[in-house]
């Protein structure tokens, strides 16, 4: 079963104790569906500006993606600039150029709406609110944000939590949704606002899956090898995403989706950008996760 | 086997959001040994002062520790007070007495001297380090310390390294002692030191372990009945020490130990200082360590 994913190509520069990259392809969409077409076919909509590097499509199209809906517009690629320092669990935002996603409203074919997978990357809730208006059937949808929409269009987010059956946040944007310090209350409360299930990503301590039948944590994939975390979240959230698309959601496919998703996340973190997730195939992830049951094991 | 730990016996004053307790029974010594009398007989080397209430010694004398070398000292018993806030995780220090602890010479008897295990808890590290000199047949070492130590008395703390099997550090201190932030790292560089098991703990996010043949990684038991975790560190190296006491170093049996340890924790933070785990059985930790394998299982 294909899934849609919703959000932004982006345009990095990127420093990290390990170097600097610039103007790399990047944004969540694009690293939700680096490990997401590990699982299936993945759709992405999302715009990209007059300035966009013909390579760069070239590149999503020889790893599989559908992109019929991917706009292209006059003006410039979203552009973001980030560093990380000492400690890589946090990006210090050194500049951010909306370009293009300023006039952005997504679009998908007639076929395309009746997919029933969903996933609503890190974009405006507005426009995350209107292709979810624009799907036939929604099955699984699933959604991500950050601090600020959640600063600045709450209302629009609390809006659609209604409307999604999973959440991913991570710990800083949970608690400054709910108040609430400790993860375990706060991922309870972020359900009583509507999603049955929610994930808190813990960056370097791994993730806790809360839902109304039972709990589940997981620390990370234990790794010294720490290049770029950017994109780390989305490639989470492409693997989950994706080792659903085609199970039904009981307690051991969503932990089995949770695992898979922080082996590719492990992966992510071991380059820029997508050095190491553009060449990762599913044998890869599930031989790392071999060796992560065995550490786990007691 | 019997284990002999050295540490402190102090009166601590705790305020968190969830209330305030005056002049509570606490310490290193105390709080591991409330978790590692359920593995074994704890011999407990600390000192009192002149103000220490009989009820304490009473209570210590009930829960089974061996109290022949707890000295008793003209002066005041070592006080602490410190309060959580929002973030649970960290404690802000109020006010500390040394009080007795700063003419505090550990005596053990000739007997106590054969004791094999040995816990070397959180005291300045040329007391450590004396403790240890007086031990006739040290097979298990373990070893705490603190931010304070780190800082003032590095080379006497570096130099106890080389002596010492396992060094329980939290994340914060084995960052500020190797200058890497990078966990899996500092793990590695402690282990240089001397210690051949670092054990990193990092609170709500559970613990680290390193050594030469393999790394493990176990969140925190998930709670959200966080009370007061004063002494929660202690505890978890309680229960790891203890499990280990009677059990060759194998990989199984030090995975199992930090379950142990992890679950002591988890019970020692729903209560302020002593109360939950005065009353723990080695019947509750088996109980939950079940629930805390079907979480992780996937």
């Amino acid at each position: 079963m294909s899934i849609i994913v919703l959000g932004t190509v982006a345009l990095d520069t990127v420093k990290t104790p390990h170097g600097q990259r610039r103007h790399m392809l990047g944004g969540s969409a694009v690293h939700f569906s680096m490990s997401c077409r590990l699982f299936t076919d993945v759709h992405l909509v999302a715009i990209i500006g007059g300035d966009f590097p013909a390579r760069h499509v070239d590149f999503l199209h020889r790893k599989g993606l559908v992109l019929t809906s991917l706009l292209r517009s006059k003006g410039k690629t979203f552009r973001w600039e980030g560093e990380y320092q000492g400690d890589l669990n946090s990006a210090l935002t050194r500049n951010t150029e909306l370009g293009v996603l300023l006039s952005f409203s997504p679009m998908v074919s007639e076929s395309q709406r009746r997919i029933k997978n969903i996933f609503l990357a890190n974009v405006d809730p507005d426009i995350q609110s209107r292709l979810l208006d624009s799907m036939h059937a929604p099955h699984l949808v699933g959604l991500d944000s950050m601090n600020y929409w959640i600063h600045n269009k709450r209302a629009s987010l609390v809006r659609l939590f209604k409307r999604v059956d999973v959440y991913v946040a991570n710990d800083q944007e949970a608690r400054d949704l709910t108040g609430e310090h400790n993860l375990i209350k706060a991922a309870r409360r972020l359900r009583a606002l509507g999603p049955r299930i929610v994930l808190i990503k813990k960056g370097e301590h791994g993730v806790i899956l809360s839902c109304d039948k039972f709990q589940f944590c997981l620390p990370a994939y234990p790794t010294a090898a720490v290049v770029d975390p950017t994109g780390a979240g989305d490639t989470f959230a492409g693997g989950f995403m994706g080792y659903l698309c085609s199970k039904p959601l009981t307690e051991v496919n969503l932990k089995k989706a949770i695992a898979y998703g922080t082996i590719a996340a492990s992966f992510n973190v071991e380059g820029f950008g997508l050095e190491r997730t553009s060449r990762l195939t599913l044998a890869q992830v599930n031989k790392r996760l071999q060796e992560f049951k065995k550490i786990l094991r007691f």
